[in-house]
This record gives C-alpha cells, structure tokens and sequence, in this order.
C-alpha cells in the first residue's frame, strides 16, 4: 500500500486508556483516522485527551473520549469494518472487560488485542467470540509507550484474512526499518500465523529482551562497580557501541547511554521528578527491579516456562528472570546479605582499560545474540508443535525498529543466515546457520575472558556467565551428561546408547538401548 | 505402630506392572501383605509374578496376577477398606485406566498414585473421584526402581483422614531413617498436605535432583577431562567423599563411586549389559541424556516451570534441565559443534591435586545445597499460595532415606536450621537461616576457586557456575539491576524506587513510586 493510500476505516476504537492505549490513540489519530477511546476510568479518559496530537487539525483525526460502552459502540456505527484496538491488563481484566462490551459485539467487528495476553488466553478468546462473529487477533505490540505513539512494532497472529483487512492501517502506524535496497522504507508489521502466534512472538521478543537487559546491565556493573568509571563515561561506552561495530544500533544500548548520562535539573521533568542540583538521575534509582512483582505482565516468566514446556535450552533468557526475581526482594536480600556475607566487587585489575572495554563490548555481543538463538528456537519449536508456520525472517524484520530488542547489526546477521535456508520455517537450531555460529565462535574467547575477570572481581553476571556455558554444552561433543546419563540408568533403568554404535551414536533423542543392571533390587 | 502391629489390610491392589509396579508388589508382599497386581499387559504381569519375595512363605504374602479388571477388582472384596496403588505413566495414560475401572470404584476406595504425575491433574482426580467415594491421593515415590522395593520415600498428600489410615502400611513399607537419638527408626513418610501437595514435593525432589546431577556431572567432567584422572581414581574421590564431611552420605555420591569403578565382565548382567573383557561399563555410555525426550516423566521441566511462575530464583535447577536438553540433541549437537568450534576440555596446570579436589568437594557441596534452598524455597512459595502448610522439615526428615536427592549432612544441617525457626512453615528464603548462609558463606570461596578454574579450562560447568552467580545477587547489596530499572522505566514508564527513601528503601517488591520522563512520547 502506498501511503497515501486511503484507509480501509475511517474510526477505530480504542479499549483501554493507560499509558499505552493512549499513545495509541495519538499515534492512530497522527495517520488520519478518528479514534473513540474507552475506559472504565473517566480519568484515564481526560488524561488520554488531553494529549494533544502533532500537526494542524488536517494533520490528523479527531480523538473522542467514552466512558460509557452503549456510547462507544454508538460511535463507530457508520464503519461497515469495526476495528477495536484492546490495551488492557492480560487475563481476567481482559475478559471483564469483554464480557461488559458483549452485548455489542458482533459480525463485522475485528478485535486487535494489543496486550501482553498468554497465547492460550488469546486461542480460547478466538474460539469463543467467533460464535459471534467476532474476528480476535493476538497482536503483540512493541516499543514501549514511545512507540506506541510513534510507530511500534506489531505481531499480529490469527484469522489471515482479518489481519490482511486492517494491515494497511497497522502499516501506517507502524515503525518503519529501511529496507536492505535502501528503496523504500518496510513496516514492522507483518501477518505471522494463525491462533495464538502472535502473541507467542510477542512473548518472546520480552524473553530475548530479559537476556539482553540483564546482560546488560551486567556490563554496566562491571564498569561502574570493577572499573569505577564514573556514569558519564560509562554513558559514552554504550554511545560508541551503538555507533559501530556489531551492536550498532541497539535501542537498549542506545537509550542506556541516555540512562547513565542524565543530570538532574532545577525543576526535573514535567512531574518534577528528577529534581536536583547536579547529579544524575540514575543514582535515585534502587536496584529493586519490581516490574511484574504482581505477574500483571506475565511475558517474562512465561518464557523460561516455555522453554522448560518445550525443551528448549534458555539459560541467558531464564538467568535474566531470575536475577530479577532476588533484585524485587530487596528487603529480604538485605538480610541475606547479613548472613550470606558476599564479597563485595573488587576494583578491577587491568592494564589496558580500552582493550578490556573492547572484550567487554564482543562478550554483550555474544550474549546478546545467545539470547536471540534462545528466543527464536523456542518459536521454531512451538511453531511446529503448534502447526503456525511463523517465518523466523518475519520476526527479525518486524523486530528491526520500534521494539525494545532492536539491534541493526544482529538483525542484518540473522536475516542474512535464515535468507540462506532454504525454508527458514523449519530451523531447529539458530548454531547451525553458518553466519551466528561463526559470531558466537568469533566472540567466544572474548564472553570467557570477560567471565573470567568479572568472576575474580566477584561481579554479578549471572547472564554472561550462563551464556558461556550454554555455547560450550551446544557446541560440546563429549559432554559431562555421560556419567549423568548412567547415573540415571543406575536408579531410575533408563536405558542409555553407546558411543560408535551405528543407531545410537549419535541416533535420535529417545530412550536408550541399554540398561546396565547395577545393582539388582 | 509398633513392627509388629497388624496392618488395618491383608491385601491391596497394584496398578501397573511396570518396573515401579512390580517392585512395589515385592516390596509390600515382603511386609506381609496379599498383592493383586493388574496390567493390561499380560506380559507386565507374567514378569512381575516371576520376581519371588525373599524369605520362605510365611515371611510374606501372596502375590496373583490379574489382566482382567473384573477379576482384580473382585480379588479385593473380602477388604472393607480397598487400598489400590497407582504405578502409571503420568497424565492421559492414568486417566485412561481409571476410567477403564470406572465401574468398579466407589466408596471404600483409597487409591494412592505413586506415579510422577502433576499436582494439577491429581487436584482434578481428586475432585473427579470424590463424587464416587473414591479418594485419589497423590503419592510421590521416590528412589527408583531399587527403593520401590527395598523402602521408597513416600510423600503422600490429598485427604488427611485417609491418608493416616493407610500411613501404617506405608511406615512398614517405606525406608527407614536413624532417628536423631538413635532410640528408633522413623519412616520416610509423612502426611504432607491436602490437594496436590504430595505430587508437588516429589516434583521439586526431582528438581533438586536435576541440579545435583549436573552439578556432579560437572564435577566428575573436570576429573575426568581437566585432570586426566582414570574412572578408579574418579570413583575412589567419590567413595571418600561420600565417607566423611560435608557431602558425607550422598546417594548420588555413592552410586556415583560405584558407576566409575564397576568394570565389564566375561558375562556382563543378567541381560548380557556389561560385557567385554576389561574396560569400564561407564565408557559405553553415551553422554547423551534421553530421559524424558518426550515428557514422559515431566517433573524435572515442570519444576523449572514452578520457579519461573511461582517467581523464586531457581538457577543450578534449571541450568541442569537446559544442559539435560542439549545433551540430548546429541545429533543436532555434533552438527553445531562444526561450526561453533569450542575449545576442548584443556589439561589442568594443577600443583597440589588433592587440595583443588577438596576445593571441588566443598564446591559441589555449595551447589547441592543452592539446589535444596532453591527446591525448598519454591515448596515453600507454592504451600503459601495453594495454602496447603507443608512443613519444611517434614520434607527433610522423609528425604533421608530411600530417595535419590539424601544426603545425610546436607539433611541434618537443613533440619537443624529449621528446627530453630518458630514456624517451619512460613519460611520465605532459606538463607534467612543461620546455618544454611554459614555453610554457604564458608563454601563460597571454594566454588568461585573451582568455576575460575574450571572455566579457564573449558569445562562444561552450568550448574556450578549458576549457583556461585545465585550467590552473588542473593547476597548482593547493590546489583546491577538499578541500571535494569532505570531503562525499563525508560521505555515501560514501570516505576522505581529510590535509595534511602523511608518506605522505599528497601521497601516492597512492587511498582516503584516514580517515574522519570527520560524520552517523551
């Protein structure tokens, strides 16, 4: 579509007011169309409104505000096409909130649920509202409340033809990636499979997003507490690696070089938070990682079930989750602290602090894109488990801008690995593809050096450390698992394959041949 | 009940006559009871009445066979109250055999399931069958085919009333701990709680048993491939530490000297496993780890399911599941090793051997006990929210003997440890306890000694080296996740904390009560 194309609707509905819903509405209002917006809260409707959107009044549509549902529904009357866009806490608050609307729902309605909502929960919605007509789509939104006003990335998963109607619109809203011949800009958008595809995608791309902000962060850690750079320095660090080299543009560097840097002012931000003389805005913050204390987002842990679920090896992606979980109880981890008496970080030892840096930047890479193989392969395999078909060239392209794991550089990678198969639907494994195992084996002794030095300074790297480890069981052909393996037989018979023998070695991954009687009952 | 009591029945039914089952039927003939053993299989049967009871026959009771569910039903009418023990594959393979026996169940009916299934769908039985009469409790067991007959671990939950009424057959039945004073034996049963409560701590047994496997596995790898040391030798270390210290009593420890040192012979078993002249039976295992390819067993993935839901750190578990997966893969693995080019397993540059194996010692010795707080911590986490009051220490006492994850030391420092708190019930992190965080404490320098080393060496160590991570943020006063929060409020406006702020500092794990506005939408 080109994009001046008109839209296929002149409204849209919006069902849920919060900070994102919101945004939405600007954004959807920003490329022409007139939004009703509804919330059960007439404050969140004011706030929504006033926001005002960019641009004179032919710039973009009209937003109107509705606390009442008879009125909502009302509104969107004269569209023959009525397209709601869902912002509203997954689970139960989602279902309250459709039941409340079910008495005007009905044929012609297409529903974008843009929450975080279990993939499961989205499947039963899809079941149950086509009895009445209505058409729900799991549609993963990206990006954060930024994007959702300037362009997020989108997953939509479910009825193929409905997504293909509204397309053109989540087309024009959408984050646009230049396209690789530099001709024209492409949407980070994209039809990605049937049932609840689109919202796995979405869970996953939080998944990767937990591996690479915990890896993160343990980079920072290293820097401020073994280093003792000061923030602005380690500001300029992220800076220059969001510049060049192979995590050129990646959101969560490039927004962490603002992170590190940011003074406080006179007044602070429009709320006044951030209110100082001198200092930086990141020293007020705990090291009390709460999000999602309630499960109220859900994505996250999810994913570690997943990859459990699906048996899909994920240690940088759980690692994260789980630095999270002990960073929440701050208070009971201060009295842990009292008894466990850890070792506080050493002042690193280091001759060359500009090379180590440069280990350091190739070690997040490493990880990064460890983090990336994890996330992808558990969509491959629920991609196939569930017969969704979703091309994982799709997820890299949509992931390209808008969302919070975009990183040119491992995109351009992965995009220019998964191009060379022949179908990219059936990869099991992201280390077979040529280009990513030759990264991760570039840039292996790199993540080894820097694991090592940051153990003997006794950091926190719970994530980079487990991404070592996970390249050398993946890439391992004499894994410790063998005295394991006859461990297992020894208790449990359960049966064990020989080394050499054709069948077994390496043969398929089911019960052995052989059990070894041990020790008789 | 004294050893000699009469048993409230003369005989119960087994169903499933799998190597569990038929155990099972052994080991409670030799207790004196009648047996009826049932398997759709007239093959399971035939086998299972092949093994004879030891002793001559008034040592122990009759054991009959049965294909017919008619015939096993009505083998047990003489008893007002009908004790049937479930020996099948979890999930829809049970529920296919009740509802095959459907018409014979009702009021007077125990049934305890001794398979590994999961606390859900037990909670769903119970439901389901407490319309007929019926009582489904779900009965973990553990300690492998061994232990099903010479005394298992029993952990039974679901209807108290019911439960201490078959409790006296199970005290004879299950294995026996030294009591602390040494005056009587106390059986590894226990009523642990309503519902699902008993399948739920067999699973995170299990879960704990996955994280000593991989952390001993890597241990045993770093002797055999770092050191160079010869099986013998292996398995001599592992019969000493077994003998005395902190790993003093380890099931895994003692299987594990024996599975090193026991040799091929002439003959090899009674199946002709094991044979060759010379050479080690260990050699001809494949290190490719094939339980549960297909969830057939379940409870090692759905415990780091537990962790990731119920929101507790659980990293050496689940570092042991995700190696468990790409060890599997053994095929797929070979294929990524081509291209991902690990470093082999380098010799260790080691002067003093013996000291750096008494460093590995206490290093798999703080592992293990990462693994007991982080299963004992998601008990604990479930018991509060499902409120079934399991008692921590009840869990302890029952895994003392006759299952996989004992370890006599690690059993008597954790109930010392519990016995000092008011309410074993309501403990939240097991670090809080003063013995537990002193034997971390003293241990933790050697696990950091031996993951240096180890990873200097290319060692496959996950599990090793997730637990000195676990350590670090447990017991850590200032993670790296104030820079995790801060970008996360960055793009999710998700709220954080402030240092130093009453009600904040440390505050609780929720939402954060400021926002900065680092980028506006």
């Amino acid at each position: 579509m080109a994009p001046n194309d008109p839209l296929p609707v002149k409204r849209i509905g919006i069902v849920g007011a919060g900070s994102m819903g919101s945004m939405m509405a600007l954004g959807f209002s920003e490329i022409g169309l007139d939004i009703s917006i509804w919330d059960i809260s007439s404050e969140h409707v004011k706030t929504a409104l006033s926001n005002k959107p960019e641009g004179g009044p032919d710039d973009h549509g009209k937003i109107d505000g509705f606390t009442e549902i008879s009125e909502f529904a009302d509104s969107l009357k004269n569209e023959d096409l009525k397209v709601l866009v869902f912002s509203i806490t997954h689970g139960p608050a989602a279902d309250e909130v459709i039941e409340k609307m079910s008495d005007y729902l009905g044929d012609g309605y297409i529903i974008l649920d843009g929450g975080n909502e279990h993939y499961r929960n989205t499947e039963r919605r899809q079941r149950e509202l086509s009895k009445k007509g209505v058409i729900w789509i799991g549609m993963g939104v990206s990006g954060g409340y930024q994007s959702a006003r300037r362009g997020p990335s989108m997953s939509p998963g479910g009825d193929k033809e409905a997504i293909q109607k509204v397309l053109p619109l989540l087309e024009r809203f959408a984050a646009k990636a230049p396209s690789p011949e530099d001709t024209k800009e492409s949407p980070c958008v994209a039809y990605i499979g049937p049932r609840g595809a689109g919202h796995f995608v979405k869970m996953m791309h939080n998944g990767i997003e937990n591996g690479m902000l915990s890896t993160l962060c343990e980079a920072w850690g290293i820097m401020k507490y073994n280093l003792e750079m000061g923030n602005d320095e380690i500001g300029k660090v992220f800076e220059g690696w969001n510049e060049e080299g192979s995590l050129k543009g990646t959101f969560l560097i490039q927004i962490g070089s603002e992170v590190c840097q940011r003074k406080k002012t006179p007044k602070g931000d429009e709320k006044g938070e951030g209110k100082g003389h001198g200092g930086y805005v990141l020293d007020d913050v705990l090291d009390k990682v709460v999000q999602d204390d309630d499960s109220s987002e859900g994505t996250g842990f999810w994913s570690v079930m997943e990859a459990a679920e699906r048996h899909v090896s994920a240690p940088t992606i759980a690692a994260g989750q789980f630095l999270r979980y002990a960073s929440g109880e701050r208070a009971e981890r201060l009295k842990v602290a009292e008894g466990l008496q850890m070792p506080s970080p050493r002042k690193a030892d280091v001759q060359d602090q500009e090379a180590f840096i440069e280990e350091l930047r190739k070690a997040v890479y490493a990880s990064f894109l460890c983090a990336f193989c994890q996330g992808l392969e558990i969509i491959s395999k629920a991609s196939r488990d569930e017969e969704w078909e979703v091309d994982l060239t799709t997820c890299i392209q949509i992931w390209r801008e808008g969302c919070i794991i975009q990183s040119s550089q491992i995109a351009d990678r992965l995009e220019a690995s998964l191009a060379a198969e022949h179908n990219s639907k059936e990869i099991t494994n992201m280390k077979l593809l040529k280009p990513v195992s030759q990264a991760l084996s570039l840039h292996f002794p790199a993540l080894k050096s820097v694991v090592l030095k940051a153990t003997e300074w006794d950091a926190v790297i719970p994530s980079l450390s487990a991404s070592l480890d996970y390249l050398k069981y993946c890439g391992g052909t004499a894994l410790p698992t063998q005295f394991m393996e006859a461990e297992m037989d020894f208790f449990g018979a359960h049966g064990y394959d020989e080394p050499h023998v054709e069948g077994e070695d390496p043969g398929k991954a089911s019960k052995g041949r052989h059990h070894y009687e041990w020790r008789p009952a």
